[in-house]
């Protein structure tokens, strides 16, 4: 599938990031259709142009006619959606989510899924802080990343049309992983910083320290704003691969503590000498 | 001492702050002077206006010129520097520093030094990633705090002046703590955050993970490219707060880890939720 002008999108689940996917792809000219639990974020997203039509109730007539159906669900209801409506679809239609896990989601749902559509897994890494489709805004996505996740039973042409969704949407950059390779590093570098911020915001009943914080601890706790629910979901469908980066991330924090400890100044140094060079990386170009 | 027009300024150590604190002071109308290492940076000084006169010898004669003496040294050179050439301060100056641990120098200073002056710590909370007069900039104490930490020592006059140094200064807050409590604040919110962002940055060799890397990732590790003979001077300097601070960390972090090991849902939600709740304070304004 190409996606071209004429190809029909629909959003299951107008939050922030479906209601963002919305936006982009209405604003490029296609027709985009939504199907969520709330009138009032139809409402919203028809009165922005985000979408030119919208519906609370899951029908084949409404389903059916839409080529790519975009899932922004949390991944359980995900499952139970596809269980219970994946009859509805349009036979060929492209089938793709923005889950933050992959090993737990995309075999399983390419596993129960008809023959005749083609799921292709994806993790558009953008965010705020804020949520619902009153927040959405296609800007989040052109400093972020969009991630593939193919398994040996996607095809050439699903793989590609679901790459191709990620550059009409903008993203800085497109890139390719499996669900597995993509776990891990999810794990370390969003779920483990989200467990880090969490942990050390909840360290003490803390209002008093707001007239002394600089920017070190803001930084360190914006993401510790956080919605429970989604990320606990989150946290445990990835748990394995979570809890070992939880545990080097101790390992290395207990070195640079027997550093201390044992006033050991060129350990310290050396630790904090291989932080510097490694940060340089990641300086925004 | 009222910090009148015709008070006279000497900054010891040009770096990053003490160039600020020159600039500062200049732009304010102020006569400053400046005893740093490297002629360069009092060329450059000279030239930017921060300064009207610099040298890199100490001397009696261009000491005992001024009324406010402001050390932007390492805690070790400060020391040193006070042991060496006390006897040159004019009878009467108010002396200030500008060291981000208090405990461990204060009350040292205070001790050794002539009877006829008058030591106030203060910590200006404010600084960049980058170092040395050349990127001295004032605007970076608008939205910093200024802690003065005085101890039975000082007096009422003494610390006033320090204090209104600070808002001299720009500073958005100014406030007062001992030394002690400054401490235990410091090593909560700026050397405990230090030691994650640096524990998290050396856990693996990551420069492919910046093709995947979110925002998160990224605060998480802005204060990991980090100088390291300054911090871990610092650090050692207070190892004993650090430490417990570290330990509370760690606390915390295993909580979450259990939780998470468990599955248990109602302990994350619950973690998360006090964390949701906590960051709010922090939001600015």
């Amino acid at each position: 599938m190409k996606l071209i002008k004429n190809v029909k999108f629909l959003i299951v689940g107008l939050g922030l990031i479906g209601g963002s996917y919305a936006q982009a792809l209405s604003d490029l000219g296609y027709e985009v259709g939504a199907i969520t639990r709330s009138q009032k974020s139809i409402d919203y997203a028809l009165e922005k142009g985000f979408i030119s039509s919208g519906t609370t109730e899951v029908t084949k007539e409404y389903v059916e006619d839409f080529d790519v159906i975009v899932f922004a669900l949390y991944p359980k209801v995900l499952l139970s959606w596809l269980e219970n409506y994946q009859g509805y679809f349009k036979s060929g239609a492209l089938i793709t989510d923005v889950t933050g896990v992959k090993g737990s989601i995309v075999y399983k749902i390419q596993d129960m899924l008809r023959d005749d559509v083609e799921f292709v897994g994806a993790h558009p890494m953008a965010g705020k802080e804020v949520y619902g489709v009153e927040n959405a805004d296609k800007s989040i996505f052109r400093n972020a990343n969009y991630i593939v996740t193919p398994t040996d039973k996607n095809t050439k042409e699903g793989i590609e049309a679901c790459a191709q969704l990620g550059r009409l949407l903008g993203f800085k950059t497109v890139a390719e992983l499996s669900p597995e390779k993509h776990d891990e590093m999810i794990g370390f570098l969003s779920q483990l910083t989200h467990c880090i911020a969490v942990s050390l915001m909840t360290c003490k009943e803390s209002e008093d320290l707001v007239n002394y914080t600089g920017d070190s601890f803001r930084d360190l706790t914006r993401i510790a704003k956080i919605n429970e629910d989604m990320w606990c979901e989150l946290f445990l469908l990835n748990k394995c691969e979570l809890l070992s980066q939880m545990e080097l991330f101790i390992e290395k924090f207990n070195e640079l503590k027997e550093g201390i400890e044992n006033s050991d100044t060129e350990k310290i140094k050396s630790i904090m000498r291989t932080s510097t060079q490694r940060r340089r990386y990641f300086d925004k170009k």
